[in-house]
């Protein structure tokens, strides 16, 4: 039987042509395109090292160099005019390669030389990271230059301090604010620790066993601005391990992001009510001005778990996956692109969510009550030598007694029960 | 201190206006204008109920009906030329009620009369449901279709059956085949069941606290083709739980296919071999024409690690949060239609890679090895009275000895061996 | 080079011997030997149908049936005394069929006839869960009934509805109540749904080529409450699809009890109010007797995560599976039975805390503001004829008019502004 | 009404007492118990420091100190003996406390002197995971070496190189076996880059306000061997970025792991058949000798998987939870030490797995084909001046002629199609 005829067969139950379905899994075009600058660069450095080692002419090398400039031009203005490239290709390595026929001539044959799909898009991917990551510092840096601004503005606001949502001790707001700044703080430093794996160039890896010509990779990744080179060449294509960091990285700062938005979405209700959403981050309605929805934090609030729920798919990707590469991995840059963006926004929603709230100190002051200090009572017993234990079982007697009487700790006389 | 001296001093290091950036996160404008035709039949239906309930005059009611059929036809047809609406809105809702207004004047300002984007948006989301469910089924049959036809065709087709990636016993290829067919066959049974739950009409549950004036929910569910009404309105506007339902079917679906993609992949190696995947499902390379990548076989298994991360997305989004309407709650539609179109494309790929490929019985068959056997050697022992375990030992035996021997079952003394 | 010299030259590194460290990633016995129950239920359906269909005579078939009774007697004596059974063997099966020759003599030899661990552990595995299932089903009945009760006696208290957790209107406290109870409704009839894919008998399908004797599986099949048998021998043995479904289920049913968890312990925070949770699914401070943490919630909350995680677990496991059994499954009733158990737990401590939890109807209804009947008013204008968008604008002005007299909506001439 | 009457109401209904049911979800003394040297050793240096900031006198130092020695050598036994503690406190910080009691009278009422749970447990959980990830720091080292030793002795096996699971070009078999060494390399940086970010010392920070007496946090952390103290007691007590960090190492590191099974179950089919899983790590079947099932490969494989699931459990638990301590945290260990043996197995598994498999290297070599060899004839066209797009296309003629012809590359006059 002739899979022919067993297609005839079914085929006139398919609404359209096998390659239009594949087609549609498979072309990552309106994804990669993304990547043309990156491409380019790529391009335009292996264009240079093929040329330093001879295996291109000075003429064709030019031929290149001039007409990736061209299609770096094209695509940029189709892209900003367009939203979206037209091309027939599949990817945008090919819609590169294809235009710069158009301008190189026949020296554009000569530039993937040596180079392969599998080397050059892990290539261009960890060039977009590199300073993407950057973009993203730059705002989390910025996201703790508002907590710590409102912290030092703030200093003299003291809140209830909450563990199990319930008032525990008075602490200052500031303190509050802080406690964040140091969990970005070290995202910050987490998102440092990957540049070095990240700053590492697969270029020249080929497909799979090496570059089949004699080049300089160290030369090479130096020109694209990498610190150090892929140390081997099935590793280098295959290998997304760089990928599944930053999407765990981007996960855990979306966890900070989810936790601060938490806190403020409930202090920003009318039971708590000591901090108010600005208009600007905040929808309210017509019918009842008193609501103002934290839309924005709420967003955020279930960013993060669509953040967390990128990662895990990049990680099961990779489970029980083959080495060296599998069209499985092609799926990356579709979440990483998401994952930034989205994380991105985030970002500068909490920026502004944070810069422009309104905090009332004298609301927050007022759901202090004198059991809140029960704690320092305590501590004021065993700095009179009273041990800890029994200090702790003492405060306790004094509070259910004064509950009892209906009088508060601050209206009891205080020395006397120490004394106790 | 003022939130406002507090902005403009970090102000200046914000790149864009607070409401662009809030706006980026918040508008589902690009999302959910899919549903512009469920929104519509949705609006055609309250009005009808409003009508019939004389909440709105004959006059409003016609203006409102006749309006909305131009808008869905201005809508349509921009979507079809630009891919996108370029309105102002946040939302396909505020769009279709800002458009009527054109056509029916003041009479738009009715429509809204008692319903709430909260019960408008649920009801949008489960027409639109209720139709892709059905699309998704149609396929699946399709998939199964093809799976049958095959297994008939290839009946007499043998080939090693594998446990553990190693030969284990023959089996019929259709077996195999089959295998996946009954397991499509449950995923279909699976979609059924949603249907029930998923066919109950939310609008009239206004935001939270139901419906303020008189209206038959009853009969405006029966007119939008719900079996049901929900039994209570904050349920009704907080609930996803169909699309939690939904996205966990599309990923056990997305798994069987990426255990019938690694089957085949490995099948179609050159070192299995009696699995050739057709042109059209795979790209050959120029270099190597006996390369033929099964890349839609790779791209339908790493699909499935996304649809299973889309469902833990959304679980995720669910986990903790407050009851009723958050807007935490917007990613629904995106995680929704993202899953459907990914499983409706895997679908399709799947039944042309199957329907095209070609099976090699006679590779299959040579794959086949006497030591297969043993267990049915094992068997007629058991036949003859011989105790299992004690059948089991001697055909162990007389494998080792024929290994030692360096022959195989077939040509040793059969009868003999079983005597002892 | 031989893999022993190998071994030795690097053995020496190793701190225990190879068999030992796969023993212990490899042995299921402390996890499965709570199916020796159904294990030896299956066993004695099987030696049944060995002995109906004349495989078996009559003497080595009581000597068996009378063998698993005591072994039944001994295991379970064991367990309760000890927790853990101390055999040497790797899994139940091994254990009973052991044990089963102590005292069945040769006998025991037959039992395994044409059976596979495949099969076996699949049935084991089925059976247990028909009966956990109905397990659950009882405890989350008990829930909706806690719930209902409640509602009923408390269906006088008003209390804020909320949404964006920002007071939206009035609704009463029962209708809260009563929107959970609807959520596991409908989880009771997801879980019904599940029962009829679930009772389907595996027993038969040998290690993946069927039974090599002639049995009667429909017979077998009903002797173990089974409503059906499997369709296809290597489906049967390879797919784990109902812990999918049933894992899903879980975490589904997890996600409701993490809400619910979610709006108790803000109703019980100091400044919502309304709601205190009993000192039994509380932990007081001696220090602070005002403090009540709601631990359970909060262990209810996040065990969520934890039954969402567990469900990941598991269909990652099957994503690019290659069919029929692979030792990867082994994971599934590790993962099943921490899954039941807790979420049995999180049912009791749901329906303990739900059942002795305080409800102050009285600090509700002080929660309420006339700002939250605004729609309502908007709706009584629209019952006067007035358009909807435009009485929404009426009672925005009007609001807005009130608020900067500093008076309520209660306290304005009401009539008047209605003819406005 | 009061809800005891409530709950006497609904009372008969429950299985057990209240209590009962929430200390089951609540106890964590069977999971913690596992810190109980890290407790200790904590509560050394918490005594220490008191004493050396004179909140202690010298006596109930001595009375402390000695006490705790006692304390640590009772469990030790016990646990040795009885493989769990029998005390019905809560969790091991009671324990011990409680245990003091008894050998170091009232001096143990000191021992908690400005010292809370939540400091506490968060310092026992770093100590933990300071010493645990060295230890699978180590035995990550050692599969590396396994897998360079290997590389080193196999240097002149050749294999093919597979892409997409199709024979790509041919390569040293040591080059497979170093691109999983680079990867490991890697997860090593990766696990060092947490060290200082793990080594922060947050005893001293209280419940979440601080110490309430002056202490030397900085001795303190130095005398347990941080490098450094947390800078904020609310983000002390409530962050768990460092496990966090931990579980997504792992699951990465399980990935690794996975995938270089799924490589070799592959190569150890009896199809491609390079491979021979050595019996300590496989089990085999007396029936079939020739099957050699590679159960502990698939175990990692499958483990792969759950330690992904709980890596994203725990994420999940994160997801908007408010700031500081609330009781989902407490899963964090369960997920630790699970995560934590299971890849410590794993890691053992696959170093046995690798030193004791045999590699064919001639069976290896029989997979290659000439037209692996394709890609470097196109290459020596282009050394010779051919652009290489032409070259591909020319190599893919020369092979389409081959074919047609009946021939390999090798048997062509392979210098007359060079000049073409």
């Amino acid at each position: 039987m002739s899979s022919k005829n067993c297609y005839q067969l079914w085929g006139g139950c398919f609404e359209e042509s096998a390659s239009a379905v594949l087609r549609r899994l498979n072309d990552s075009l309106d994804v990669d395109s993304r990547l043309f600058r990156e491409d380019i660069q790529g391009s335009r450095a292996w264009a240079q090292e093929l040329h330093r080692s001879n295996h291109l002419t000075d003429e064709t090398y030019e031929a290149i160099i001039q007409g990736l400039t061209k299609v770096e031009q094209d695509i940029e203005k189709e892209l900003s005019e367009n939203g979206r490239l037209l091309d027939g290709e599949e990817d945008i390595h090919s819609v590169v390669e294809c235009r710069l026929r158009k301008y190189s001539g026949d020296a554009a044959l000569h530039l993937h030389t040596a180079r392969s799909r599998n080397d050059q898009s892990a290539t261009d991917t960890r060039l977009w990271m590199s300073s993407s990551a950057q973009h993203l510092r730059k705002e989390l840096i910025q996201l703790i230059k508002v907590l710590v601004n409102r912290a030092e503005k703030e200093i003299d606001i003291i809140a209830p301090g909450y563990t199990h949502l319930q008032r525990a001790q008075p602490v200052r707001w500031s303190h509050f604010l802080l406690s964040y700044a140091w969990s970005l703080k070290d995202d910050v430093s987490r998102l440092d620790d990957q540049q070095n794996r990240l700053s590492t160039c697969p270029l020249g890896s080929g497909a799979i066993a090496g570059c089949a010509l004699p080049i300089d990779r160290h030369r090479l990744a130096d020109s694209l601005g990498f610190k150090n080179v892929t140390p081997n060449s099935m590793f280098a294509v295959g290998s997304r391990d760089h990928i599944v960091e930053f999407l765990n990285w981007v996960a855990l700062c979306g966890l900070h992001l989810s936790r601060l938005s938490e806190d403020l979405i409930i202090y920003s209700s009318q039971e708590f009510g000591f901090v108010q959403i600005s208009d600007k981050f905040s929808t309210g309605s017509s019918l009842m001005p008193q609501k103002r929805n934290p839309d924005g934090l709420e967003l955020i609030r279930g960013a993060a778990s669509v953040l967390l729920g990128d990662s895990f798919s990049f990680s099961c990707t990779l489970k029980g996956l083959p080495s060296t590469y599998n069209k499985d991995l092609q799926v990356d840059k579709e979440l990483l692109f998401k994952s930034h963006d989205r994380l991105l926004n985030c970002l500068k929603v909490m920026s502004g969510t944070l810069d422009t709230m309104e905090v009332n100190g004298d609301k927050a002051v007022k759901l202090l009550e004198p059991g809140m200090l029960a704690t320092d009572l305590a501590h004021a017993l065993v700095r009179k030598g009273v041990p800890f234990r029994k200090a702790h079982h003492i405060v306790g007697t004094v509070l259910r007694r004064a509950s009892a009487l209906g009088v508060d700790l601050k209206n009891l006389p205080y020395h006397e029960y120490v004394e106790i």
